[in-house]
């Protein structure tokens, strides 16, 4: 393997040319390039909407669930839900460093993958023997790739490896939100799916840059209690997001008129119209769950007259990490909701 | 139909609570709510992706193509494509106009709608008669309904009226354009699918919104050879814009440099990679393409950790009919591009 590409085009199996995320099948032989890294796999974190579909597919069958991980990272190299699309990332020790890597990483270091599992070449050995198929946390052993140009975070010495790693997972909705939050002034803010991993984030981070008043909402009441507790918005509202005039209709209710920014954080299909119904004109809506449909999102805008600007949610946003690891050890409500979730 | 919504939930009849976009069946009975305005259906122009779909699904067999739209139409009550889900708009004449109607439209009125057939109610009463399935072009007679919250534009009396509607069909990308443009100084402007018509709009409107240089790029000479003679990009370069690397270099070859904002105006499937890594950092990339995948455009730019502002493009900007109209009529190498697509 003497010549490589920076984005990983020399482990594209199939079919030729595409990148490594949109290639069905990768090479992820252990032996690495010259700016390569191996990790030594420790967990995978699989992105929320590729578990629900695994989950839902097999009806809560965990072992079912195992089953097929196993055979979709055996037959493409790489763990690609090919329903959504998505991946997730994960967490390893760096075990071989080549000689012209760029990314500054020691053998030894704890680090996790800030590009997607959807485009890392990856190999399992253990058969996922310690995973019980019923949770997005995913104890492996085997080896992944890095190319020159993936992105890697080493994991702090202060917090639990667990707790980085589902920060670090949804760090680029909190960095999108602060910089689109800067366009404003004093901006309303709505966040679907507040109490959720990414949408407590994005309201930590809404308010930071200087939201003139939050509010998140929530599906059932349970979470409307936990974001409540959390302090984390200024109002907490329940709706179906899949309801497009419910949801407006809630966020008007809650911060007095439509949000400036409207944040989507919640994994189920057909949120867009609602989103962009409760957005107000000259606003923006940024989508970052990877349910959401181009077309609908595209047409539903048109369709309602609506002079919104939308975002495809991008997870990289240079200094995401650095932001969503201070936002958790300085906001509690933040820490208090992750340490939740991590338990459940 | 005492009761109506400004956005024409009274007229979803699948599922309940659905927006019309997202419905998947509309009542498109004639008579009027209050606020609404019926049109008699004088030609739809389909979307292109959809057309491009159904045209492949039937190997070019026009009758078979024929057929399938109208089953859509009895079926669903609007013409939506159900695989690619985009519609496109039609041309009609006001017919009857409800007391309450805010838009402004008096019998005999000719015009074209501005929100997607993928949401308009619409029957078709001659079978499609007139239309030989082979164009996107598809005169028809029958009934359409605007809901208050509709928009149509009146054709103007100076422009033939297929091609005011051709016109109006991509009027939302070189508005959005435009608004782009303002954000940044001078700058480099990539468009891929540039001698399209959107594609053709996006670049005059870069060169009017005062964007340093434009390079458009085309699939074959044919199209490069038209693009040149239009002399509306200061650039004309043949890629294939589903090979990212190929695609980045040729706009990198023609600009120099990276674009900082890359339209895509091509409708087909995998253009993402190579839009993303053609854009250079802080760039913007919009999406125009009914055909990009939110998914692909999420991930692929985590995965190639690309610093860039992903829009989807929404068909929706306030005046975006007025310098569409204003672009063709001023624009020489526009108006030759559109005459000769619409004599093909």
């Amino acid at each position: 393997m003497a010549v490589t590409s920076p984005v990983g085009l020399h482990r594209v199996l199939e079919p030729a040319g595409a990148l490594p995320q949109a290639a069905v099948r990768l090479d992820a032989r252990p032996e690495i390039g010259p700016d390569e890294v191996r990790l030594a796999v420790r967990r995978l974190n699989l992105d929320a909407a590729s578990f629900r579909q695994l989950a839902t597919k097999h009806d809560g069958d965990g072992d079912a669930v195992r089953r097929e991980v196993l055979a979709i990272v055996e037959a493409r190299g790489k763990m690609q839900n090919p329903v959504t699309g998505s991946g997730g990332m994960l967490v390893g020790v760096v075990e071989e460093v080549g000689p012209e890597s760029p990314l500054g990483l020691s053998v030894g270091d704890q680090v996790a993958t800030l590009v997607s599992l959807s485009l890392t070449p990856l190999r399992i050995t253990d058969g996922l023997a310690g995973w019980d198929g019923r949770s997005e946390q995913v104890p492996a052993q085997g080896s992944a790739i890095l190319f020159g140009r993936s992105i890697a975070a080493r994991l702090p010495d202060d917090l639990p490896p667990d707790l980085a790693m589902a920060v670090l997972d949804v760090c680029g909705a909190p960095a999108l939100v602060h910089r689109v939050l800067t366009g404003y002034d004093r901006p309303s803010v709505a966040v679907i799916g507040g109490a959720g991993k990414s949408g407590s984030m994005a309201l930590a981070a809404a308010r930071r840059a200087g939201a003139g008043a939050t509010v998140g909402i929530v599906p059932v009441q349970h979470e409307a209690d936990l974001l409540r507790e959390s302090g984390l918005a200024d109002h907490v509202a329940l709706a179906d997001a899949r309801d497009p005039v419910a949801l407006a209709a809630a966020v008007e209710a809650a911060l007095g008129r439509a949000a400036d920014v409207t944040v989507v954080c919640v994994d189920v299909p057909g949120c867009e119209h609602g989103a962009i119904l409760a957005t107000a004109d000259r606003g923006t809506v940024v989508f970052f769950s990877m349910a959401t449909s181009f077309s609908a999102a595209a047409l539903g805008a048109e369709g309602l007259a609506a002079d919104v600007t939308m975002l495809v949610g991008n997870g990289y946003v240079p200094g995401h990490a650095e932001l969503a690891l201070d936002l958790l050890r300085t906001e509690p409500g933040v820490r208090a909701l992750f340490e939740r979730r991590l338990g459940e």
